[in-house]
């Protein structure tokens, strides 16, 4: 499983994928920095009235809310529409789900009129999602990483969608699936649009295995965390970290990748 | 002095403060990642829908008009009103304050409506905010620095505001106070918005120290400078600059601070 | 030549011409930084309420149409119209040009209706003005340089403007002139924006130059090839490939920049 994830690495690197971001503000530069790194090739754009004919050239759709406003929702829509029709791939990013009733409406419009094909929050965000999309909280969790699974998997199963939760370990729930990933470095946190960053990467990976997104998130996240663990070994602070973590997208070999990839799965996600 | 003002910066790794910054799009990206140095939480959001409720679960806000348009003017005046009602700090940055009408008309209008609890700028902005605010030019400034000084305390006087005016030394200007500031470098004028990191540190300490609003402005201009100090000895240019002012900021430990800082007091600012 | 390339740098650092730019949320840092570790002021601004008080005090505007709205557009031709009637240089980056037909709509009436100084973009993008403008494929073509230097001495006949197209060799093309440069390294198509800055660095040599506007072009693409040349050497990958350009633009010397500078002239462009 460590070379077929690599593989689907090696496979973003040779395909160039034209992913198109429709994403916050705040981390526009660091995420087209993160996609050429990877090998993506990166478009923003959000003018109403190329929506339509920007998605018909794309191979993925990335929706981040982070600094959302109405001009904004209204190009999401229209682009994840055209996504929809013509059978491509969108993953949605729900930043600050839960913070504000706009976001939360927004959220819930996005996911329940036009199913996401990746939706990849921390905890908090998928747990509020998941309330949003019917979930009661059960009485019987012990312990906020189970309260999120839980609600990984109802928003899994209410949706169809994969649902990545990401944080110290990462999980990627699908249907009766269930992968994590136990990469990554705690100084990740201290750099701003890291979790928006392995949005737009699962983007691209997406792009690059349309047919194969629960796969797909899986590589993704799994190059986010070693390339984030191989970053903080050579970083002296989240400055000297951004650059080290670029630089590890790009230079990353299959030798390094498999030999640290802590990678667990089960067949049944229900179980865990 | 120099350890209460460490204390300051203590705090704010251990509380981490959330600061809503409404700023402009040059430098959301190199504020964001400060404030996440220097142990505070930022979010970003300018949505007219949310402002309110935004504002509502935040520690400080800050205003910076650097890219203002139409639109963010009036999120700015929502969220400004909403922290003025709920008693949170804001602060303020009038990027390019003199440069156009709009501007000037812009601040006057959120400085006279909206008393902000600190204004921060460069001498040439503090000097057009303080004629807007009716200072009639006196003959016997005798230097650049001393009419910047007098353009403060009239800013001071007129609003009730903590002013800050940044340069190659720093002044701090509240109600018969004024600390000056002798850290810093030259080189941190050759990366964009430095200024405006400033000014988002200043909420974030204000944020902290809600009672002691001339104190949290010290004590984040004193990390910006001391910050700024280490990182340029490390430095080659504004490249590799902004990294090690985003480490500095990080690893930044008492000892260093305290044997960096120079800062120098009086208790009447008018004898200056 | 050589030395005369370097006086101009030289003149933008002592002059320090301030830089309007309205262009895209993704590269605003990047080109922000670059203008000041090139030794230009940047400003950043859109409001349609200041575009023509702005206008007014700027040595050069460049218009960047990456993220482009119906807003931004309006700004875009405000700003170009004052920069006209002004008799200031303006610089136009066709950025995604031939990507969507609003983008073809855009930039063909900027195009025609307000004649830029100076065009540049990459092979593709050049094209599709050129063919917008009224060019017709020859059949004669034989390879892809070949056909975007047709496009380019197209575009410059039938608007007037400098075009620069921006690749691995850059092509500078003016009326009965043409210069090519050979520096530059492939690590830039790698991090994002790089086009972008190129774009604002003519801005800034235009502002120092108004009355040769080709050669300020030449010298701003000779200083992006050789400060990028140099990063390249000391970058472990696209991370740290920005941070070392940027320190490059910044202590670059008149020995090290004509030592290495490649450049090639033919005074009759239509002979190549």
């Amino acid at each position: 499983m460590k070379q077929e994830t690599w593989s689907r690495i090696a496979a973003v690197r040779h395909q160039s994928p034209l992913v198109h971001s429709i994403t916050n503000y705040v981390v526009m530069n660091n995420t087209a920095n993160a996609l050429l790194a990877a090998g993506a090739s990166p478009i923003m754009a959000h003018a109403h009235s190329e929506m339509e004919d920007m998605v018909a050239i794309i191979g993925a759709l990335v929706v981040n809310i982070g600094t959302l406003d109405e001009y904004w929702v209204k190009s999401m829509e229209l682009a994840i529409a055209q996504a929809t029709a013509l059978g491509k791939p969108w993953v949605l990013d729900p930043v600050g789900a839960g913070a504000t009733p706009y976001r939360n409406e927004v959220l819930n419009k996005l996911i329940t009129d036009y199913k996401p094909s990746v939706i990849r929050g921390n905890a908090s965000e998928i747990m509020a999602l998941a309330s949003m999309q019917g979930q009661t909280k059960g009485v019987d969790s012990t312990n906020a990483a189970e309260e999120a699974m839980e609600a990984a998997r109802h928003l899994q199963q209410a949706t169809g969608a994969v649902v990545c939760i990401s944080g110290a370990t990462d999980y990627i729930v699908g249907n009766d699936k269930l992968v994590a990933l136990h990469n990554g470095h705690p100084l990740m946190s201290r750099v701003t649009g890291m979790g928006c960053t392995a949005t737009a990467l699962i983007g691209a990976f997406c792009a690059a295995h349309p047919t194969e997104l629960f796969e797909a998130t899986v590589a993704a996240m799994a190059l986010m965390g070693v390339a984030g663990e191989i970053a903080a070994e050579q970083a002296m602070g989240p400055g000297t970290m951004q650059l080290h973590f670029l630089d590890a997208l790009y230079i990353l070999q299959p030798e390094d990748f498999i030999q640290r990839l802590q990678i667990t799965q089960q067949q049944d996600a229900f179980s865990v």
